[in-house]
Formats: structure tokens, C-alpha cells, sequence
């Protein structure tokens, strides 16, 4: 059924935002009665649709018992990318759990970030986040932070991975089965050509480990979807 | 260092395609002396470049010690899908270290293989899983086949797998876990909506077993990424 995100309610009614009512009428063309999942607070709510007048009213019917997210929180550390890679890394790490990303200027990242258009980018990164969040039937969207510095991360607790292009023998494997015990995991990918090695120093200065994925050699945007893959497959209940 | 497959050779001089003769002229704008990496049967060999007048010259220097490719087969079985998500699970899945990609024409598939451009597909096919092989410096280039019926599946042997939109209980990492013996993997994964129940009734007649990704929903295009990730890190040496 299709689902989507909204937090604001009112009485029995839940308020969804323009783009989704548009969605409904005239995307999935839906009628008096159809019913659609609304997640609000983080809980899904069966509801029922009424058409009145150009309003629709997303009647509030049954709580649902809900999909369970990760047990774990994790946090992808991503360089700034150009727009496609950028929007194919957002889609695919909501799809894969992820709760958070960080986008950082990397010393190696060729793409700048205009601050004027920074506003606008996360909007769009935003909403792109919580399609992925409504087609993967989430109950959480993940949420995209304004361009960080690297100092602005060391103060974050949990286990904490680089993915490293010298590191040899430490594999992501003997680091996500060393971590068991953590709720909350840090990841840092690097760009094209990977990170520094003076931003690796700097990160394993403040507890990051560098891993390798052993013999596969990935494009920038597929490392997040094989670590966040990995992840899933390890601590898969 | 740029890396390009062929299976000509000449005395000591590799022969590459024209495209591929492009890209080290006019992309990568290299000259005299350049080195390359080129893979002919399986092995890499480092190797210098001359331009005489038109031509480029691929001179063989020493062989090189190569990347090994996964220890097991894996056979990935695929619906049509429209061009973009065909192209970019053969590029991933590539990177991924699959070995044959099946594609078959599924019951929910809504996508249709015009049989007079299947030649041009499966050529398209090949260069996309040529390019990416030599991007994530494999030595061997995946098989896309033409397009097959279910029936012309069974006979090959291996640990059988079908992603299930149904199964609950067996999850893919029980799965992976329980056939360590195998040398391959067969890999069915259906189209939006999943495969049909008749399908999944033939397929697990055939001893293929219906897997759960746990909570996890992803999409189509996606879920070949999570599985060979997945078998990535089971099997990561």
C-alpha cells in the first residue's frame, strides 16, 4: 500500500503535504475510500481517503504494527558528489537503513558547494530521502546535515570505519563482527581516488579504523551500498 | 593505472578495439611510453605505448600479479528491466564480481525484448559489463546471455537462491552460511512486484531456495547490489 510521511494531525485527520496530495490524485489517481499508510511519529496508521470538494482527507482508521528499522544507527560520512551520484547515494542508503548523512568537503571532492544553494540542496536531498523512506515502507527518514568539517564529526560516539584504499589486512568484516555491541555506527567514504592520507591520519588520530573490502575495487557510489549492505547482512535478525 | 581487455594479440604487441584505442588517444590523451594494463586470457600485463603515425602500439612488457576474482561462480537471473536500471545493475553487479547474468522474460516483467534489437541489447550489455570490468580491475569480463526461458535454468547445477516476497523465515545470510561447499551461486531475482507465486512454486521445485532480506524493501534494481554485497562479505577471504 502506499505510505507516506507527514507530521502534522488534526483531530482524527492527518495533513499531508501538497506534493503528496498531487501524488495521490493525480499519480496513483485514487478514489473515495481507497486506503493509503500515513507514518506519523514514527508510527504507521491505516487510513481511508475522502475526496471533498479540491481537498482530500486522509481519515485516521487503525495503528498498524510496524516494520522494524535497524537496531543500529548508522552514519555515512559522505564527500559532496555531483547532483546524480549525490541523489543515487541518498535513494539507495534509505533504502538500506541508513539515519543519517554528513556531507563533508573532503580534500579530494572536486565539486564545491555554492552556500546560496545550500538551503535548496538539502530541500532536495531531503525529499528525495523521504520518497526512498515511503517506497522502502520505512518508518524513520534519515536526515541530511549542512556541509560539515571533519572536526565538527570527532565529538560523534560509536564505532567508527573508514573505508581505506591502503589499508590491506583489518577487512570490514573482523570490524562490523568486532562492533557488536555498539549502537551506533560511523562511516566514512571517501571520493574518487579515495580520502587523503593526511585526512586518514586525522581520522585514525580520533578512533576511526580503516577497512578494506578486500579484493573488490568500487566506484564512489557503490562503496555506501556495499557497506550499508554489509551492515544489514551482518546484524540481520 | 587505465586497464583494457582484448583477445588479440600480435608477436608482443596486444591488438584493442577501436573504441578502446579512442579512449588512450582522445580520453585519457595519453603518448609515447604510456604504460597500460591489459588483460588477455585472464592475466594482466603491464605494457608501453608507441604512436606510429595513426596507429597505437600496445607493446607487452611483464606480467603482472592480478586481483583475484571471487572464489565462487555467481550466476545472476534477472527480469527485463526498462534500459537505465538494466544498465546500472550490470555495471554494479559487475563491480560486484558477478560472473553470468541471465537475463529471462518474467511473468510481472512489463518490459518486452524487441527480438530484432536483442543483438544490439545484449552488444550494449556486454560493452557496459567490459567498461566496468576494467574500471574495478577485474581480469575477466561477466557472460550477459541472450534471453531465456525459465525452463533453460534448471539444468544448471549449484547453491540455488530465489528472493522471495513471501518467505519469512529463511533469511539470506542462513542461506549463505549453509552452502559454504558450493563453487556457485544461482541467483533469481524477480521484477517490481516480485515474481509470481506460480514462479515461486516452479523455482522451488527446482530446488531453488525463497530467501527474506529480513526488513528490508528494497527496489528492483536494488536488490542484486544487497545480495552480491552480501555474498561479497559472507565469502570476503
Amino acid at each position: 500500500m502506499q505510505r507516506y510521511f507527514t507530521n502534522k494531525q488534526n483531530g482524527n485527520t492527518f495533513l499531508l503535504n501538497d506534493a503528496d496530495y498531487y501524488h495521490i490524485k493525480t499519480v496513483m489517481r485514487m478514489t473515495d475510500n481507497d486506503n493509503i499508510e500515513v507514518v506519523f511519529k514514527n508510527e504507521v496508521y491505516l487510513c481511508s481517503l475522502a475526496f471533498v470538494g479540491n481537498n482530500i482527507i486522509v481519515n485516521k482508521m487503525t495503528k498498524l504494527d510496524s516494520q522494524k528499522d535497524l537496531s543500529k544507527e548508522i552514519i555515512l560520512i559522505i564527500p559532496l558528489l555531483k547532483e546524480s551520484k549525490m541523489d543515487y547515494i541518498l535513494q539507495k542508503a534509505t533504502e538500506l537503513g541508513v539515519s543519517k548523512i554528513i556531507p563533508i568537503d573532503m580534500e579530494r571532492s572536486i565539486i564545491k558547494l555554492d552556500k546560496s544553494k545550500e538551503t535548496k540542496r538539502i530541500d532536495r536531498w531531503t525529499r528525495i530521502c523521504k520518497e526512498a523512506s515511503e517506497q522502502s515502507m520505512r518508518v524513520t527518514i534519515p536526515i541530511i546535515t549542512e556541509l560539515k568539517s571533519w572536526h565538527d564529526i570527532f565529538d560523534i560516539d560509536g564505532a567508527k570505519m573508514l573505508c581505506s584504499t591502503v589499508e590491506k589486512d583489518n577487512t570490514i568484516k573482523m570490524f562490523l563482527q568486532s562492533i557488536k555491541n555498539y549502537d551506533r555506527i560511523i562511516i566514512v567514504v571517501g571520493p574518487e581516488g579515495g580520502i587523503s592520507p593526511s585526512e586518514e591520519k586525522l581520522l585514525i588520530s580520533h578512533d576511526f579504523k580503516p577497512v578494506t573490502f578486500g579484493n573488490r575495487i568500487m566506484r564512489v557510489e557503490t562503496a555506501p551500498l556495499f557497506v550499508l549492505s554489509s551492515i544489514n547482512y551482518e546484524f540481520m535478525e
